[in-house]
């Protein structure tokens, strides 16, 4: 619909030097005012001669000639009085150069025009050289300069303003430079988006200052951007709240071209036509931002620059070179009627692509920082079954044969891995899924390592039974990474006086917990029952964090009052920390692990001093 | 070996604003200096409430809340004593907002937590948000911002200069402002297309004055940019002529890495390291300055960046977004141990693939810019038979549902034809392959469209002889789309008085012919016979041009007298025209044709004023 509102061509057309020219759409079709060459030249280094002399020339029997009957030229000389060129390596002097004396051997007969470049070889005075529409690639311009053209028309780049609105706006410069940022106000981090995706794009970008919700402010504003710019991007705004006013403004100063996209994120974006000129409100949250920018505002540009808007205008958005299909890891439900943009990370184990969406909220951005690609599901697409194809387009290079898919249990020691394989050349992806969540990919053949710490309440051994009963029957190996201390993490100076397991049941003490699967949630419920209490008892039982940082911080930030983690958990974030146990932490892999390209270099970042050093910064950690 | 000189990571390092930073490889793993949000917040619009409130919800069973146990908040704003928000769809209220007798109905029970933003639900204070040797995206920069990370250590763009060498070299500025270049001069374009393209890339250049073909001269600039600048490109002078002197001043002032790569173009590319920086030679042909560019420079400017080397590198350096596979049209004879960069045009007929490669000289640059895509051809790769398959990097987009190919006889009218059917949406590709080779291609099924203008000497009709050899019993449609006028072309004036065949045959005069299969070349044979001559009597009768207008430039130049072709060619470049024949032209096409999408446009193209008023002004043609 709205592309429809501004078909092509566009209207504006400029005439600059070829050499501004790279990047930009013809506005004209151009013919070559030159013949490339301009004069018959010689296409390699050798000696100008008539053709007919070379006539039965062979190494055995070599056709001689003398001073006058043939003359040195380089690569690009004229060739004069003269039909063919023979190359230096065909040929070997006698005499002295340019003296009378001097004649030439010559080993292979050559054809008229051999080693010549005639006359308009590139190019012909007058040819059709490039065609209204067609964008200017650097091959296309020094073309052009050969041809003689000096200056070419072309639909310049549209000018493009972004407008940040909201009362709890605030800007980067306060954002960075104060040390107590109020609740309620967040950074302008899609201006920073937009700025930063614009100069990826190659299109210019002015960032407006950061309006308040004041309908006449904001009014005031677009209307003087659409009499300035070829397009006005309004952010937020969009959505049903008392101080979301877009719509209105729209719908006041122009005529509405549609409000709501069925897709997810994005949904609230909405686009209008105000005197002329396309204005787009792209929702608040972060990735809702990037979405209403990738599929209504990329396309617009393009459109607007005169180029062909194509199938390949979501993988250009999203700056994906390289498409490939991944099966999904996990159950993925795709809502009805919407089409939704999943963030997606990738991992390649025995010949399988597997690929698992991160998170899906649309305030977070950090899914998208992290993920290796995006698939667009369209809006017929629903359940997708654990195995289901999906096509992903990759927006970074990863090199999947040297990636190691870690499943298993949290651990942030395991996590800073991550760098150090990689900058041995390797890669390695962790995907957080519990200590049984990683034996079960295991088992399943979707992960190359996985990592456990599970207490058999049956026999108080760690991993083995555990194990056995996931390995059915193959022979996965063992390695003992670590012992770790796991502990009841709370507040700084513990103001709530936890000492235990039986003060978690008095009431007055919120407890986060972990996961189902996760072996710090095994060992929690082991503790409970060794102190004879139910998880009925417990405030919070059922409050789920994924990983060991995610509950601590729920304590540090006072949104629970306990939890059970590890040591280096509770030290990072400056909280009180009571002593457990000393748990076994346990890598898993399978006898085929070795044959992995990252296996070797990984076993030796796990000895690295380098590695161990940091580890024990961080407290609570043992080496066997 | 370039790549082994200079591993990773490079030693630069600098710290920059964040806001800076996209694109560029950080230098240090980066962890988050905040939680995001930094407070409990809504993620939505509505009320926020204590979940419990609401047990038992639905629309038929609303919970009503009273004044004081609700309040509103809009999406992101703090929720405070409430641990769930209600969207304002699922309400309704009753009485005064803010007042005492305010109430809301809830429809839908809620769970604890439902539509809030948990502190660090985006991240987590101390969370590793990026490793050592990421590249910075735009949504990382704007994680980053958001996580209160002001400055990043990042490896910096590496600087280049690019230094043009030759006593035939031009400036731009003197080739365009020159009326009339002396034979021999070359335009400096391959500054130009390095610019071009280092932009493209995003990495910076400067390019340094043109140097002259002396030794110290070029030597001295070389031995000055390796102390300024992180890589230096010189172009030219790597050949072996008596004006290449890049070797030997490599060898000189550093040490030779290698010369000669075995590729084509590209081969004499040479490298050195000179004073611990890298300095690559780029052979003078434009072609071969932009595969060295390609294959040589593009990878080391990744590496001196801090970026990693990847499969994707070549895809990446030419432009390259998609890849496909295609089937070779013609039979591609790839020299033995060399890897070869061929140039590519591409169209689907019925469902195949087909390439066929553009002229693949070293000195050629109208390839480049015409070409769909490029092949590498690794050096192990020989013979390819028509119909063998071939990896295609797309360097367009092209929509080859809509690209119709038309394979058969030149006719600079019918090449106007390519821009006007793109500007209606659709697209059409020409391979002139003359009259015969294009009634072979529609046999084939290797072309949607073909022309001739074939004269049967046996009875003086036109191609319905020939159409029905090649049909084979299909039935074939025909359209006559104009007749054009036949003559011979001498230069303007006419100074050799040519006035008719039989002056061909005098001996004075050299005649430019077309290739066999082409309409033009049967019509000469059949002249020459009617006119009782032979073959071996014109001098120039085996000399080949595969157009009109390339057989014209001939005359045009001075490299022949005469030739045979359509006035059109003959005006365009003023040259005098004695007129011979009136011959119909006529399109053939299958009986599917009108499946194509294109068909339809196609047809209203040829029947438009706009193309029909173009060509009259042309000259010598006529409509039915």
């Amino acid at each position: 619909m709205l592309l429809d509102e501004f078909p092509s061509p566009p209207m504006k057309i400029v005439e600059i030097d070829v050499r501004d020219s790279t990047g930009l759409i013809l506005a004209e079709d151009i013919s070559s005012l030159r013949n490339v060459p301009h004069y018959t030249a010689s296409a390699v280094d050798g000696y100008a001669v008539m053709a007919s002399s070379t006539a039965g020339a062979t190494t055995a029997t070599p056709v001689i000639l003398g001073h006058g009957s043939f003359s040195w030229v380089n690569t690009g000389m004229p060739v004069a009085d003269a039909d063919a060129v023979v190359m230096v390596e065909d040929t070997s002097l006698d005499g002295t150069a340019g003296e009378d004396d001097e004649k030439i051997k010559i080993f292979r007969c050559h054809t008229q025009g051999e080693n010549v470049r005639a006359i308009g070889e590139d190019v012909m005075n007058g040819q059709r050289l490039a065609c209204k529409g067609d964008r200017v690639t650097p091959a296309l311009s020094s073309l052009l300069l050969c041809a003689g053209i000096e200056r070419v028309s072309v639909h310049p780049r549209p000018r493009t303003i972004f407008i940040p609105t909201g009362n709890e706006i605030v800007s980067k410069e306060r954002w960075l430079s104060e040390e107590k940022i109020d609740a309620g106000l967040v950074v302008d981090s899609n201006s920073e988006y937009a700025a930063s995706i614009f100069s990826v794009w190659g299109y210019p970008l002015d960032v407006g200052p950061i309006l308040p919700d004041d309908p006449d402010t904001i009014a005031g504003a677009v209307s003087r951007a659409v009499s300035e710019y070829d397009l006005v991007l309004l952010s937020a705004g969009s959505a049903k709240g008392r101080r979301d006013h877009s719509a209105d403004i729209f719908s006041r100063l122009g005529r509405m071209i549609f409000r709501y996209v069925r897709m997810k994120p994005g949904r609230p974006a909405m686009a209008a036509v105000i005197e002329g000129t396309p204005v787009v409100c792209s929702p608040g949250f972060p990735m809702s931002c990037a979405v209403t920018l990738w599929s209504l505002v990329y396309p617009l540009l393009k459109r607007l620059s005169g180029a062909r808007n194509g199938i390949d205008d979501i993988s250009e958005a999203i700056g994906s070179a390289v498409t490939t299909e991944a099966k999904f890891m996990v159950h993925h439900s795709s809502p009805a009627g919407v089409a939704e943009w999943l963030r997606l990370k990738c991992a390649d184990v025995e010949g399988n692509l597997f690929c698992w969406p991160l998170s899906a909220g649309a305030s977070v951005l950090w899914a998208l920082a992290e993920s290796d690609g995006i698939a667009f599901l369209p809006e017929k697409t629903l359940e997708q079954p654990r195995g289901a194809r999906v096509t992903v387009r990759l927006t970074r290079h990863v090199d999947f044969s040297k990636r190691m898919l870690f499943q298993g249990s949290d651990d942030p020691a395991v996590a800073l891995l991550v760098s150090l394989v990689r900058q041995r050349g390797m890669d390695f992806a962790i995907r957080t899924v519990g200590s049984m969540g990683g034996l079960a990919a295991l088992g399943r053949g979707e992960a190359h390592l996985a990592a456990a710490h599970l207490l058999d309440p049956a026999n108080g051994t760690y991993n083995t039974s555990f194990i056995e009963r996931f390995a059915e029957g193959r022979k996965w190996r063992r390695k003992l990474i670590f012992r770790r201390e796991q502990g009841l993490i709370v507040a700084r100076d513990n103001p709530k006086g936890v000492r235990g397991f039986s003060d978690l049941a008095s009431g007055g003490i919120i407890f986060e917990n972990r996961q189902p699967g996760a072996g710090t949630r095994v060992l929690f419920d082991f503790m409970l029952s060794q102190n004879g209490l139910t998880p009925s008892v417990v405030p919070g039982y059922n409050r789920i964090s994924i990983t060991h940082m995610e509950a601590a911080n729920k304590v540090a930030s006072g949104v629970a009052d306990a939890t059970l983690g590890i040591k280096a958990a509770a030290d990072a974030l400056g909280l009180d920390f009571i002593p457990i146990a000393h748990e076994p932490y346990e890598l898993v892999f399978s006898e085929r692990f070795d044959e992995h390209p990252a296996s070797e270099i990984f076993m030796e970042t796990l000895e690295s001093g380098e590695w161990k050093r940091t580890v024990l910064k961080m407290g609570g950690y043992e080496w066997p």
